[in-house]
């Protein structure tokens, strides 16, 4: 059975981990704070080691799922990042959430040192991570993907390789696009209906056959309604990737209008202090105003 | 059998009237052009009117499906409106897409008429419409609502009452502003993924299985992706709508900021000639510009 | 000397009346609320009347400054309004901000009363109609304009007249649109002076001499920073304006983007109680949510 | 007399480092592009050097007017940069328009080197370098800053101190902020005059008398009817320094809709192919649905 590594225990890397080691994978895990390591270790077994480099060492397959760009930068290319010890013919197979930037550097890093680097950007959320049902969007090599497919599929209710290195999270740009003019206009709606008088509830349930369901709508217009905004995805996280997208667009000549001015709503959820609520808390900042 | 007549045999109204004759009720059209209203009777059978009074003489329901606020005054309130000749009794139900504030003045009049008025304006489409598969969404009295309930559901897949007059029109105004910033979304999405070199249906594929998913992303991105407007519900049809939606929101005191910016980009679209182009087309205007 | 009428004594009109009385002309006043009509004939002497159709009478001149479309309707065309006694040959100015349709409506109107009507928004503010400084824009025909302007000179800095009925509420509409942005504008910079930790008026003072200068930077970043809203044009107002502003766009076909989005943050100012606060109160929008 | 550096001959570093040797200072330039320094030392003598590092040698004030963080970071701290030679006791005034990040960046490197930097962007145009009539923002240590400033003098209408490191940029900052929602504001208002049928320039005249008024409005409304856009600050360049705006906001938690929004109409100005257009071309944008 392959060895392999997994770089980075936060609320996603820590159960998507421990379906590796559950398939049979032998997985050495590190995390920055090594309590969390240990922790897993008693849950799944496996190893843990002190450093990215350390973890690396024997793996044919290394995996990671930490913050952002610099995080990624850190665990990969750092002093003691996996990049040191990393085995020829090994791949690097990066969840992350960060810039097609640094997923075609590392590309070209990993390249140098006879390796494959693989962007592989996740949907699905926590619950995806614990289900083992992420949807996984990969950029890389063809042949590299193939290599890993079967262990990724391990985590996921699907894989798609989208063309070269960087890919996978322009993929996962366009996701989240998409999600932010629907949330705010799904904000928008609600806000209106109570403001209209009507039971928001039954207006969801008719309107949401037609053509503006959306998976928000079905999945969060009850804890919209009920001012609950802890079911998911952080605003902070969403702002960190508007920003990689936002920056993409500049570079790729996209104008995202919608996009750009959503991102500001959400710096205004933050400054609410809901930088921890989920991304459906766009319809708390049109209601903050009202309540003072 | 209930002598009914249908006020407005326009896209939506001409096959739903046909509904109502073919599920045997005797159905006396009217049509400002009268050659429409020639025609349905060639292929429905039933009888036409001259005038909206005439055809309302002797029904016990007058359903109505024309263009905006005026024209319902008109086939209403005209001198050769239904209002004039409507019996006690009788109930009006009115298709139509119209403001809140007209379908609690109807009711009023209605009332003194010792008549009834329901706003129940559609979603669904054309495609709806000749399906008999419309969501009606009725505002107005609830009795009223109960006796002209079966009549309706020969021609919709869903019927629901969501309150005092004007509930109907009130529930449909979520409808489109939600669909606002979705769509928008979903253009500044595709808009991307082509800018980004991506394969745009593989990206779709992948995203719409989760939390981006929209009934506008499974029915119009391959249309959108192939720059074909002529699917759906036109931009002329969208801007009336979000204008009553605008001003509705000046009166409740409901802040649309999204709402409010899409329907100026909608007014882009009219300026490129995509006045009747299907709402979708938001996407033709971000590229728009690249094109010159 | 001419006998003129003047309809309406609210901010504006009280003291724009009261000079012409002081230039000389035989003024007779009329206001929905009569005490104010009393107080004023004590001020400054003339007369007033219980009806706009009796302060009419005999008056060559009459000027209005009501509120909106509806109130000017009311005192022209209204049972008692002025349009039901002015004299043939007799001019009608209107000061109110109202839509280019009522002026083109009532021009019609008067016409047909061998009668005048210029349409003759003004810009000044309080201030301006206290200090006879205002601005007036004036649509309407010609020769009425040229036998009205001495008149109206008596209360203004620069009478200028745009084109045809219509044309001066078209150029108010220009100023505020214009007004929209910039205010807004203003307002980011100088919360994002603040959050930067800078002094802000010390970066008024530098950046106020260059191509950022705005009559509304001068005059109005003082009382910004200092949270004091109230030394203007009301909120109320200006959505009111802008609620003209943006149903002409619809008509004539223009796209203004910006002020659409500004016009529903001047919502959220209404929200947070600001409704008669002056329009630089954006900037408490911006800080209301950290306030919390 | 003292001996100065200048880095960076663009279309602003020409005309300043002209403005130094005229004043009798002792100037090296240095240009990436070499013809460039020939040529300056032809017109107003001085010496050129072939690296940042040579100019510097001998210099007590180094000054530099770059293109952006990557260009200010490769002559300051790259491996030919000025930093490298720059003598104990001699201050780095940096005239790009950059990030603050940077700004307090060099200023640390700088202190490491016993050496003072001064960020200080200005605003004024080509014109203003040309006319040394430039508006000078500073940030950094207060006596380097008394000791630079009779320098800087003689190339600026006005110097002035916002406080430590970086706050120079920031003043700059509030600057382009302010400009972006006005520009907007003002394109709108152009555009809705033409639109409505008015005499736009008759328009501007009567409404730049008040509250509407804006350098922007006296300045550049005859160009933008005229459809003329090269009198100024480009395109290109406000989406720099609109980047650098939103990240900064991102970081200090400012909001800012309508700067994201109008940065992204900027994008389609450049999309358009008018990325060296003045920024008064956001009226093309508005007008190039129309022309299609
Ligand atoms: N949460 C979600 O619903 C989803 C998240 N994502 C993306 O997945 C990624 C991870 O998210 P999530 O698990 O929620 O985040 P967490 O904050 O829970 O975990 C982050 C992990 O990264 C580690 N880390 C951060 N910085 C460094 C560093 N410099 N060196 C070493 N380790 C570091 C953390 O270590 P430590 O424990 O020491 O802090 C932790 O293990 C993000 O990019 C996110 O955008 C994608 C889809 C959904
Ligand atoms: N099309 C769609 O997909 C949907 C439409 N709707 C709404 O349904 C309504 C009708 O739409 P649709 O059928 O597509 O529109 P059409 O333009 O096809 O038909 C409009 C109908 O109204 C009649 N009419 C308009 N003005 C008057 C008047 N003053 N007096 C008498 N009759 C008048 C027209 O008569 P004539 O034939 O003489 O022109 C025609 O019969 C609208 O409110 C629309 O917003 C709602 C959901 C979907
Ligand atoms: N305030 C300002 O700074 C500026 C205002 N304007 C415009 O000038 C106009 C007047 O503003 P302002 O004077 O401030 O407003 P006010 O509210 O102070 O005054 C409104 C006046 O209109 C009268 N009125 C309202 N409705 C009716 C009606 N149905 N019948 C008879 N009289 C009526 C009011 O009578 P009553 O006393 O009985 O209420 C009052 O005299 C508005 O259109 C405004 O937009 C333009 C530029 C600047």
């Amino acid at each position: 059975m392959k060895a392999v590594a997994f770089l980075g225990l936060g609320v996603m890397g820590y159960p998507m981990a421990g379906h590796l080691q559950k398939a049979g994978y032998q997985v050495t895990v590190y995390n920055r704070t090594q309590a969390k390591a240990e922790r897993w270790v008693e849950e799944f077994g496996g190893q843990w080691a002190k450093t990215p480099k350390d973890a690396t060492q024997n793996a044919e397959l290394i995996f990671a799922c930490v913050g952002n760009d610099n995080d990624l930068r850190e665990v990969t290319l750092g002093s003691a990042g996996a990049f040191q010890t990393m085995a020829a013919g090994s791949i690097f197979i990066d969840h992350t959430t960060a810039s097609a930037e640094i997923a075609r550097e590392l590309a070209e890093e990993a390249a140098e040192r006879q390796c494959q680097f693989l962007d592989a950007p996740v949907s699905g959320g926590q619950q995806g991570a614990e289900n083992a049902a992420l949807t996984v969007m990969v950029g890389g090599d063809e042949q590299a993907f193939e290599t890993a497919r079967p262990v990724i599929d391990v985590m996921a209710r699907a894989v798609t390789r989208l063309g070269p290195a960087g890919s996978g999270q322009l993929c996962k740009m366009v996701n989240q696009i998409c999600i932010g003019g629907l949330v705010q206009g799904l904000a928008e709606g609600l806000h209106f209906a109570k403001k209209a008088g009507l039971d928001a509830h039954q207006v969801v349930d008719v309107i949401s056959k037609g053509a503006a369901q959306s998976w928000q709508m079905e999945n969060r217009y009850q804890t919209m309604l009920a001012d609950e905004y802890e079911h998911g995805f952080a605003v902070d996280w969403m702002r960190k990737d508007l920003a990689i997208v936002l920056n993409e667009a500049r570079q790729n000549g996209s104008r995202l209008p919608v996009t750009a001015l959503v991102d500001q709503f959400y710096g205004e959820v933050q400054a609410l202090g809901g930088g921890r609520w989920d991304t459906s808390s766009l319809l708390a900042r049109l209601e903050a105003l009202d309540k003072q």
